[in-house]
Order: C-alpha cells, then structure tokens, then sequence
C-alpha cells in the first residue's frame, strides 16, 4: 500500500501528537457535542461522536504514520461532525465557532463472512479532531485508548494544507457529496480547489 | 467491476420495486425516525437519514442492478439507523421494533482535488430501506427522485439471504465494526455466520 498525498485531517503528526495527559476539565459543557479542554490545552475525546452526524467515508486516502503497512489493506477514514455544527452549515455553507470534525480511521477487510471482493470496515487505527474555536482551527490525534490529546503544532504542515486546499474553510468539503451540494448552492467553495 | 456477492440490502430488486406513488401517510408520527407508510403501503423516504446513526460503510460491495457498469468505478455503501434503534441495540444487541435501515449507494470517484490514489465519495446511485415491523422485515426500494416506495416481494432472495447470512436477526452486523462488539459482548451473534 503506498503512501497517499491526501489529507483528511494531519495524520502526519498523528503519533507525535498523542500523550497521555490531565483528564481535569476547565471548559467543559453540559451539551456532549462541545469541545472540551483540559487545563493544560489537551481536547477530550468526544464520548459519542458515533451517535454525531456522518459526513462521508473513503477508502485508501490515509497517509503519514497512520499509513497502512506495507501488506496491510488500506484505510477506511470516516468523518463526523457535531450536529448543531452540520445543521449550521446546512443553512449557510459555512462552519461556526465550535466546529468539531472527528476523523476515525479503520483497516478494511475484503474477505470474510460471504465478502469475497469487497472492502468493508474492521479495526480502529486512529482517532483525530480538528476543532473551530475564536476562528481558528487546531488539530489533535488521540492514540489507542487515550482519552485526550494536545493540539498538534501549528508549524506541522497540516495546517498550511487544509487552508490551501479545503474546498471551505479549513475542511476537504470536495469529499463530502451531500456538504458540496450545499456549498456549491451557498457560493462558499473556495475558488478552484474543487477540480 | 464485477458483480459482488455480497447483500447488504436486497439491490437485485431494486429497480423492479419502484414506481411512483401516492404521498398520502396513514401512519405518520411525528418524530421523523418512525416508519411512515401511505395509504397503500409505500414506505416515505425518511427526509433526515443523513443525520441519523451511520454504522458502516463499504466499497464494491454492491451487487444486481445497483452494481457499477464495467468500467465504472465500484460503488460505496453507507448504512444508517435511526437513533432510536441504534441506542436500544447498543443497550441489548437487538433490533427493537420500528426499527429502520437506509442504505445509501454512492459512486467512488478516484482521480479529483488532491487526491489520487484513494476513493472517495460522489453522486447517489440508489436508496434503499428495511424496516422491522410486528417482528417481520421488509425492503424498500427507492429510485432516483422518487420519495416513497412499495415493498419488495417476500419471495425475493434478499429475504432468506439476510435471514440466513445477517448475524443477527436480518442484519449484516459483521460489517458494523462497533455494533459487532456490541452483539459479541451481548451475545446476541447468530452461531456461525461471522467467519
């Protein structure tokens, strides 16, 4: 499997980025969809960003650490989004203060049960954020079962690539059919990035 | 890209199963997740599936009509369920009543934006459903524009295919990686159909 220059989110930095930290919580939020901050900066993962709203899914578009193996099947990547967040952008084609993507990156699986040609999805191999926040966006990788991560530095390159190349704002909406729709329709796609 | 066998709903029949229909609805409630059917037994498309619980999705694994032309890309299949079913069967590993599944196929574009390896997500090809309804479940399928469709017949092999290969109940939650744990921890797996 080769590597990939697609970014979703930074995978890149996705190991550098993961260490276990304070689970103490200084702004935190009743609503579950809010991000919530350690006192020392870290993102707490989003208990229930399955239950979120989906936005697409692909296949093979990984790159970075996160990369599969040489052998390994390709990645699925699955991103999510908080719904008070999608509705927003249902509405006007852009993304509000509070903005959290999730990024949930699984191996696949093209033989088992009667699948014999097929990929389907399996194993988690990562979780990573991207948070809006004073209209900025930052990104985080959680690692295994960590239940936080700091922010990935803003000199990783990650940042410079989704602001250039995202279709709105910071975010690859050319990925996600049903948003390109929406955005096409706002006028909010950033020129020439979709083709 | 060849034919797959892999039902994830009943596609063989799907082209055969929709005409259009009446949009009057005799058994409406008002939470949008509940089955509506019309006068004479059409299910209404659920208008928000896209903000319901996503579980999977898969690439080539579609089959029949729904299946890509040679030559086209394979396509991706997104399944989702309404959040009211979603948390009971993560309470129990079962399907409650009213429970519905929509599957969404999507062709995968490989070439576009940034990316070029990798698939990803575009144009819809079909929506189908299955709904649990006094214990028994029925396919649906939807095509095109149209917002309502009438029941596939019981004598279609989707029916005694998902009964038989679903692991459980008439689902195929061996390509659900969250909701399989769910069903392993549960113990609601039928014997022998996830190898």
């Amino acid at each position: 499997m080769g590597v990939v220059k697609i970014p979703s989110f930074c995978l890149a930095l996705l190991v550098a980025g993961v260490v276990p930290g304070s689970r103490s919580v200084v702004a935190e939020d009743r609503a579950t969809e809010a991000a919530r901050l350690t006192e020392d900066g870290r993102l707490v993962k989003p208990a229930d960003y399955r239950e979120w709203v989906w936005l697409s899914s692909g296949l093979g578009m990984t790159y970075g650490p996160a990369a599969p193996a040489p052998g390994q099947n390709p990645s699925f990547d699955n991103v999510f989004v908080n719904p008070r967040s999608y509705r927003a952008f249902i509405e006007s084609g852009q993304w509000p203060e509070g903005t959290i993507f999730v990024l949930e990156i699984r191996s696949s699986v093209s033989k088992g049960s009667i699948n014999r040609d097929g990929h389907y999805q399996a194993g988690l191999r990562a979780i990573e954020a991207e948070v809006k926040k004073d209209g900025k966006w930052t990104f985080y990788g959680f690692e295994g079962e960590n239940e936080s991560a700091k922010a990935i530095p803003r000199t990783a390159s990650c940042y410079g690539c989704h602001a250039t190349n995202g279709a709105v704002d910071n975010t690859f909406v050319q990925f996600y059919p049903t948003l390109l729709e929406v955005a096409r329709a706002k006028g909010t796609l950033k020129p020439g990035v979709t083709e």
